[in-house]
């Protein structure tokens, strides 16, 4: 299959301009070829042509942390400690969750997720492979995971690894290599120190990645250096798990200790401004990992905590938190935030290696209209892009070579029956949470 | 003229859910009736009835500080120190600004900012003609002002003072009144004191408010404390100004009897998030100055520093700050958001007394779909508005009982033109820039 993506203003995280009514070739799932200005639809030989009509092209978004499976709690609980809102809102609540509902609410979220211009999601929860069915048919990639919760290798713990390996097993490289999976030990808190070394040597022995939550609030940190006398960062360190490839959401309190850690082990840190700041968490210091040259990506958490999956919203809400943190308006540019969010230059997790419209990548594109009043002027693209882009912008997505939205409507989904199933769905947790 | 809004959900921002299917009536230009249940077209004798189809509707939002002949200046020059972004970038690009150029500018941002749900817009800036003259044709409502800057009573001074007065001779109460007039001393570090005084005096005269920049920056504040031996607030009050009715905007430094003074005088505050966080100025102390009782609105600053003007990007970030600074959660809750951005009890200014749905008020109403999937589910609309709300959400409003917008449209507005004339004007910018 060749698609000839033509008249489109091709533009990589790399340059504040685009090149103005180019061509992109894409031969099954890999880009072959970029020409830099308008051709012939004639002279390339290819099954189909997509017209851009001088929309903007660029790397679809990586969302590098989130729980899809949580937009069932969207707008659940709100404005509150995040104590209360885990024991007496969101866990009560979860034990009420059906594989099927998490089927329903992982559709909706990457539905949404979509429309924003997201082509690839790392995600942990359970039933995950319910959220692996939905990633499976909506066309985009993943990195999916379960989020065990272990204190012990007994025989609870190892149904929780088991639970993990298990989603490996069946997914790992499913959907034509769009989904991969991860091992997720939930976060240093909740899991044992014998099942973190445990679950850091099934993932090198099964050679995939650990996606896990790190530091995200000062109490656990604290807690840990009660407990252990190190920091989280410290503790993983020294139990072997970022010998790994890790995906480290988060990474809100940490010192420069564990800035070096992180650094000497190539973590890629998936950084959380919005939940972080909706949470009271903190402000990570992402000025400072990159500067060290840590990898950091961009996620939304899930809408529990959002509460959207807006790619937008955070990379605008990335620069800004990065700009008042450091005290400098200089931190975290236009360019620097479009970088975090489309996932350049990570090459990691077998699927991550997107990230810039270059011959030989894959092809996971988007794109843009700027027809809107907030487009308008236009000195700088990736400004416009960043600080007042919007979800409506986009209205074309291919991932893997495959078109997934076109003119605004997903490929193959009925938005208005998942729509109305979640809205259901939200009845019965409407119910529980008047009851509870 | 009678209108019957039928068939929407009534929200104000004091309850979580709306009033299911009610009919709203408007009498010329204020709210009549509010009928909490779905009635039948013909029992109502109306001039014309406007279908809800189960929209939502709201009271339009009060953008609270703005300067939309700045739209010229969106992505112009950003993440750049204050200092080179003014005297390298804006300041010399000022200096080129025509008329003309102002009112096409303020028309597109007003433009946006319907798209928004923005139905009343306080705007500082010069050639303020040209933006009442936007206002007017647009239908929204405005409190407008020159921003004088002078250091003395100067043959200079008393020009620049003589233009805000002029504007207030000009248009204060035109447009059916929905455009008042303000005085705008610039701010306290680009006023002298005798310009200040007297700007108090001709304010009290002409019964008219003040709009003011106060304590953005860490160092104006400072600079004041060195020149003065007070603070820009302790100043303003020790000269009068505070007597008037004065909207403040940022107030970022402001210490407890600042507060106090603020508090003390009536002072209403404008709240800039995204401007204040992307300048690196800081977080004002929004929690603290509602905690003491002293009105706070919602503005966007104008587009040079934000950079756009959409009502839900700014109230999300209001309540992600606020939680952020505070340390707390719970701090600005949805509803208190959604206050701060509807004007919400404010009775000040002449034309912000809006805020509310409810009989006898002003009918400046809006009205939203919720079928994206970012609406779903909805277990409380005031979290799903301000929390996920968009602005693609909002294809309704009305002003003063007249319709600006209906299915997205905006009334008697060639946006498609508009948009035109400012990106050929955005060209000669981009010229300057490059040369500069």
């Amino acid at each position: 299959m060749k698609i000839h993506l033509k008249n489109f203003d091709i533009l990589n995280s790399t340059s504040s301009s685009p090149i103005k009514g180019g061509s992109v070739i894409v031969r099954d799932n890999r880009i072959e070829n970029i020409i830099p200005e308008d051709i012939r639809e004639n002279s390339i030989s290819a099954d189909r042509t997509i017209q851009g009509d001088g929309r903007l092209l660029l790397p679809g978004f990586v969302n590098a942390h989130s729980h899809l499976g949580m937009t069932i709690f969207r707008g659940y609980a709100d404005d509150i400690e995040l104590d209360s809102w885990l024991n007496e809102w969101i866990w009560p609540a979860e034990e009420n969750l059906t594989p099927e509902e998490v089927y329903w609410a992982s559709l909706l979220g990457i539905v949404e997720a979509i429309h924003s211009g997201t082509t690839t999601i790392a995600d942990m929860y359970f039933y995950m492979d319910q959220t692996a069915r939905a990633i499976e048919e909506t066309g985009i990639r993943g990195l999916i995971s379960y989020g065990l919760i272990a204190e012990e290798l007994d025989q609870a713990g190892r149904e929780e690894l088991q639970a993990g390996l298990d989603l490996a097993e069946d997914w790992d490289g499913k959907a034509n290599g769009r989904i991969r999976v991860a091992l997720s030990p939930h976060a240093p808190y909740t899991c044992g120190s014998s099942v973190l070394k445990k679950v850091s040597k099934m993932a090198e022995r099964k050679g995939i990645p650990i996606h896990t939550h790190i530091s995200e609030t000062k109490r656990e940190v604290e807690d840990s250096f009660e407990e252990f006398g190190v920091s989280p960062v410290e503790r993983l360190e020294s139990l072997g798990v970022l010998e790994n490839e890790v995906l480290a959401a988060h990474c809100v309190h940490i010192n420069n200790e564990d800035m070096e850690i992180l650094e000497k082990n190539d973590v890629v840190v998936a950084h959380n401004p919005s939940s972080n700041m909706k949470l009271s968490s903190g402000a990570a210091p992402i000025n400072e990992l990159r500067n060290r040259g840590v990898n950091v990506l961009l996620g939304t958490d899930g809408p529990g905590t959002n509460n959207d999956l807006d790619a937008f919203g955070e990379m605008r809400q990335a620069a800004f938190l990065a700009k008042l943190k450091t005290n400098d308006p200089t931190a975290l540019s236009a360019g620097d935030t479009l970088a975090l969010a489309t996932g350049e230059p990570v090459d990691q997790f077998g699927l991550l290696n997107l990230g810039r419209i270059k011959e030989g990548n894959r092809a996971d594109l988007i794109g843009l209209t700027r027809d809107a009043p907030h487009w308008t002027p236009e000195y700088n693209t990736v400004s416009n892009l960043v600080y007042s882009g919007k979800v409506s912008d986009v209205d074309m997505m291919m991932v893997d070579g495959n078109m997934v939205m076109e003119e605004g409507n997903i490929n193959g989904i009925d938005e208005e029956k998942i729509i109305n199933k979640v809205n259901k769905i939200g009845k019965k947790y409407g119910k529980i949470k008047k009851e509870g």
